[in-house]
């Protein structure tokens, strides 16, 4: 599973007074520590800064490959702060994110192709988010389609099912399921991507269900996850699982980090 | 998911010595305690004890029914020691298990029949445990065939894929996923169980792994599982699945495991 580090996001209210006075050691330390922990990209979010999120998004990514080594996930409903992000961007980056909306296809889907990036793509359209399976499926059809029409390889696209909180709706975790399923047996070149944590909304002890529900979406076919991977219980669960379903060859990785005693005290050995 | 407790059992050395001296109080214990954390069933495998073993399995049987109201799973692969459970068993009993192996099948379906039991039948047969998922199909379709000529009914058919460790082959997981799909979809009113642990043999930290294939499979359409109760991680993970999976309406349970203290402590509360 490719890991997208969550940290750096303005609307967690641990972080947004840190990046509003443009605190250049915290961003640099929040990037290096997911890194270390297994992200490949680092999500960066100051979608709360209104009118200057361009200039911050632009501060954020200088500050952050100019002291990391690794590419980051340009998030913001904004084109233009997506803009700003991607003209100082080092590398391949996420675009974060379109939708099947008119409006934003239109703004989004350009600065994806014309900076050769990756984008994720969430299954919704002007109507909203599904709340069905069959109805994300479509939406999810429209967006290869409409992508792949703009010139968009495939294989830079990263389809999201959307999550919705269990709590509200029993059927939210299998819709999702579903979905993921659909994409990878019609799809097979589509990546998928999920951000886990919004299914455990309103429930007590989140981190259960969302180990719980990256296991569920992983044996679903997902191939990309955007989490917070400095959370060593997801991460643990998320190395057994690609173990089990064969993608760490001979478990080879699962083996080197408990070696490196990562993965708890095992308890055959206490 | 149905919950088979399997912790008694003669082949695990701590258990041993204790059936060996057919210690009433800690079979008792042991099942009771193995209710209490939320086994429907509890596994009885008295199986080293030899010659004397459908005396020991008689004496099992007795003995907790006589303590604990619970229905056991008779398992053994000796066919008199399976008879000798079901002639004192109270309730409808689990057999544990038959195979498509021809001899298995002549001497355990009828008693499956006459005493009106569920049976686990594994997915094996004379040529041994299939590597490949398909072929584990084959043996499925086969089992189901032969059982319900037999005049097994379809919902009193346990299937178990049979589980390799991941250690030995990287596409265990996979087939193990693959087979319990083909089940849930072609035979929709049989049912799919799994005994989890062997899945880890040989690897460190065995719970980790347990715990993630738990998920996994439940995903795939997992419906009965033999495991340890008392492992409170297993559990909590366990039940975390079953809201994601839309099987606990409003998440009922899960906050009534949560109130009741089982589920840890949120995070969000500390």
């Amino acid at each position: 599973v490719l890991i997208i580090g969550e940290r750096i996001n303005s609307t967690r209210k641990s972080v947004q007074p840190a990046l509003r006075e443009k605190n250049e050691s915290f961003v640099i330390e929040e990037a290096r520590k997911q890194k270390e922990a297994g992200a490949q990209y680092i999500d960066v979010n100051v979608a709360t800064m209104g009118d200057q999120e361009p200039a911050y998004m632009e501060w954020a990514v200088k500050t952050i490959q100019g002291a990391v080594d690794v590419p980051l996930s340009i998030d913001s409903p904004n084109p233009s702060a997506i803009e700003a992000g991607l003209q100082v961007h080092q590398g391949r980056a996420f675009v974060n994110s379109v939708t099947a909306e008119a409006a934003k296809l239109e703004a989004m889907v350009p600065l994806v192709r014309d900076y050769d990036a990756n984008v994720i793509a969430l299954c919704m359209d002007d109507q909203g988010i599904p709340n069905d399976a069959r109805k994300r499926c479509e939406v999810a059809s429209r967006l290869v389609e409409h992508l792949t029409r703009q010139n968009i390889p495939s294989d830079r696209i990263y389809l999201d099912p959307l999550v919705y909180p269990v709590s509200t709706s029993p059927e939210a975790g299998q819709a999702v399921l579903e979905t993921l399923r659909f994409i990878r047996e019609n799809f097979p070149q589509v990546h998928t991507i999920c951000g886990l944590s919004n299914v455990s909304f309103g429930l007590p002890v989140r981190k259960l269900l969302n180990q719980a529900f990256l296991l569920l979406c992983m044996g679903a076919g997902l191939e990309a996850a955007i989490l917070d991977p400095t959370d060593q219980d997801l991460m643990r669960l998320l190395c057994a699982g690609e173990a089990l379903l064969g993608r760490d060859q001979f478990c080879a990785r699962y083996l080197q980090e408990y070696r490196a005693g990562k993965l708890g005290v095992a308890p055959d050995q206490k």
